[in-house]
């Protein structure tokens, strides 16, 4: 008899990493002690990996509307959105959204994973979908369980694109899927060609807006805003779970087409509704993201300079306008020392090495918040020259 | 050109249903005015339609756990458990679920349809899952995103399980996958006969206790306990959104394996981790439902009256001791009727009609929670007695 659980006795790729002292995951954060503090191990890190862009998660307002909401409502709602969890709350949010990224409609899921899940109903069996090749693992996920043709384009390359849209079977639908901004390599997608492309082909297209939206953009509104191309996109996804600090997502689009989602996407049908304190937390992010621009500015800013001076050091530092921040290493042991070391010197970062990225493409994420000041931007500074320098990484 | 989403315009089976007046989905709660009472529509309504089994997400201790880990750690972690997400209290969790369920080890993820689709790595290509014919969307969705080899045995059907346990390719794995308790009828899976065939075939067992973990068994440790065999359990699975009161979902097991899920699983992987708040409550759940046996023992007595008496009444109502009863119906449209006289005598209950059901199984399904009194359970008896008898289901 062959144990079926064997193929986790055989893996140990982790005990192997653990054991060099490089094993950058599942660190427990014991205490937050500041706004860009944590405590892991009983010491106290400086956190520049963290997706809280707009430092909402802490933000005494988000933090009193969810703790109305636990008051009014409790910890859970004890049911999905279509049988007994919808609130109020779940509806007034999903207008706010709607409004703000110009679509009719909008459907708020549990996580941003299951917003993107939510889309396979879309992708049916007579359709194309082509998607970038950097696509989040949910949206591969999302393919997966959809019906549709699944074709995939080199990172961001239109000719590529256009090829596969070309070639695509005749009478199918077809799809284009993207991010706005690429979570890994902070790049953002090349949505002038995309949208024209799409123009050309009658193809449809769905960004997802999980690491933009709220950050980007002359109004908050993600990387369609920043190129002034929100028309273009059909349907949006997106998260709550960085620039609004909680948990949660969202599709938004055409009245017509949320309406089909709602009754069948097993995201969202089959799965207990968002709790209130997160749907209010979402709620009272969103008008901040409206009212105040001057923190989208900010982490720009940080996010600029600290890049800057990363590629001053001599690192290859991704440089691309968006609050993260890759420093390129390439090989993974010394990717996985460049963040042990930056462990060490007390900041904290993240490590993404294959799968993750292709093999020889290891980096270390940095990532900056509005809450970050000029002090902290040069302990992280200092921490990757000392650290660089220790690894011979720069000179 | 076709347009990829014209899928979208020509369905519209809930404006029919709506046209009709009885479409019972995604009717918004505007405040929870009771333990068991909502505001829906301006009207206040009894709920007998929430997985709320134990009270537990407005009791004062899950809420004051929610409230004090808000204002320790936010309304969110902005990261995902592998990188920068992982906080103390989810590895107290962890600790606490395995401990409970008597396992080496547990992987806590954003939500219970999260928990069952990061089962997929363990459902490899070498591998033959036999999985009962009623099981969860998500487990369908995790069976569709692993590789393994998928038959199907027919509802609790130990005949049928053995003799596709004994087709199984040889050298395959095998796994069996099932729920502790069924979540639309209500009835238990035939575990004493499951473990028989498990231990003969060297099957791995791994049983959704999504219904049934807190409130079943001498301990609470669900339809295994309520069997007596917890053993036989190889991996469970769990959600924080029914007996728990929150948000979220866990996977317990060997520690090998858990330790594969966490570098494996995308749906823990790739999606921000649970909020401090959730996980707060959870725990504090968890501390009640080890110590206060006489809360399931309650929610059972409620629902063994609420059944005798639906039955009594001439209803076909399930009555397999569990906290829900279905309400048997058979055509959809007399099932929507139903649920719509009951909503109209103020008690919010589930239809559960096609594709959720089979065809011509249609039902009203009633869950009870340990807050319903005596006189709810009187309201929800004479909703169904007027209803049933301006429909003619009942004499």
């Amino acid at each position: 008899m062959v144990d079926a659980f064997g193929k986790c006795l055989s893996w140990r790729e982790d005990e192997i990493a653990a054991r060099m002292g490089v094993y950058p995951y599942y660190h427990a954060i014991e205490e937050r002690t500041g706004l860009n503090e944590v405590r892991v191990g009983g010491r106290t890190l400086l956190m520049a990996g963290s997706n809280d862009y707009l430092a909402l998660s802490t933000d005494p307002r988000t933090k009193a509307a969810a703790a109305a909401a636990l008051r009014r409502f409790g910890a859970g709602t004890s049911g999905s959105r279509l049988t007994n969890g919808t609130l109020a709350l779940h509806e007034e949010l999903e207008a706010g959204l709607a409004d703000f990224l110009g679509h009719e409609a909008a459907l708020v899921t549990s996580t941003g994973f299951q917003a993107n899940l939510a889309l396979s109903p879309l992708l049916g069996p007579h359709d194309t979908l082509v998607a970038d090749q950097h696509i989040h693992a949910s949206l591969i996920d999302a393919a997966r369980l959809g019906q549709a043709r699944l074709r995939r384009f080199r990172h961001n390359d239109m000719a590529h694109l256009g090829r596969l849209l070309d070639a695509a079977e005749p009478g199918d639908g077809l799809i284009i899927l993207t991010e706005g901004m690429f979570s890994t390599t902070g790049d953002l997608c090349d949505l002038p060609g995309i949208g024209k492309l799409a123009a050309q082909h009658g193809a449809r297209l769905i960004l997802d807006g999980a690491h933009d939206i709220g950050v980007l953009g002359p109004g908050g509104r993600g990387a369609a805003d920043h190129y002034g191309q929100l028309p273009a996109v059909d349907v949006h996804t997106l998260t709550f779970s960085k620039c609004f600090g909680t948990l949660g997502g969202a599709v938004t689009g055409p009245e017509r087409v949320i309406r089909y989602l709602r009754h069948h996407s097993r995201a969202a049908i089959f799965s207990a509704s968002l709790p209130a304190p997160c749907a209010a937390a979402a709620l009272a992010a969103l008008e901040v993201i409206r009212t105040e621009p001057e923190r989208r500015r900010r982490v720009l800013a940080i996010a600029e300079r600290l890049g800057a001076e990363l590629a001053a050091l001599g690192f290859d530092a991704g440089r691309d306008g968006t609050p993260t921040i890759p420093v390129h290493v390439g090989d993974t042991l010394p990717c996985l020392r460049l963040w042990t070391e930056l462990f060490e010197e007390g900041v904290f970062t993240n490590a993404m090495v294959p799968p993750g990225v292709p093999e020889g493409r290891a980096l270390v994420r940095v990532a900056v918040t509005a809450a970050h000041t000029g002090a902290e931007v040069d302990r992280i500074v200092d921490a990757f020259a000392a650290a660089g320098r220790r690894l011979r990484l720069i000179d």
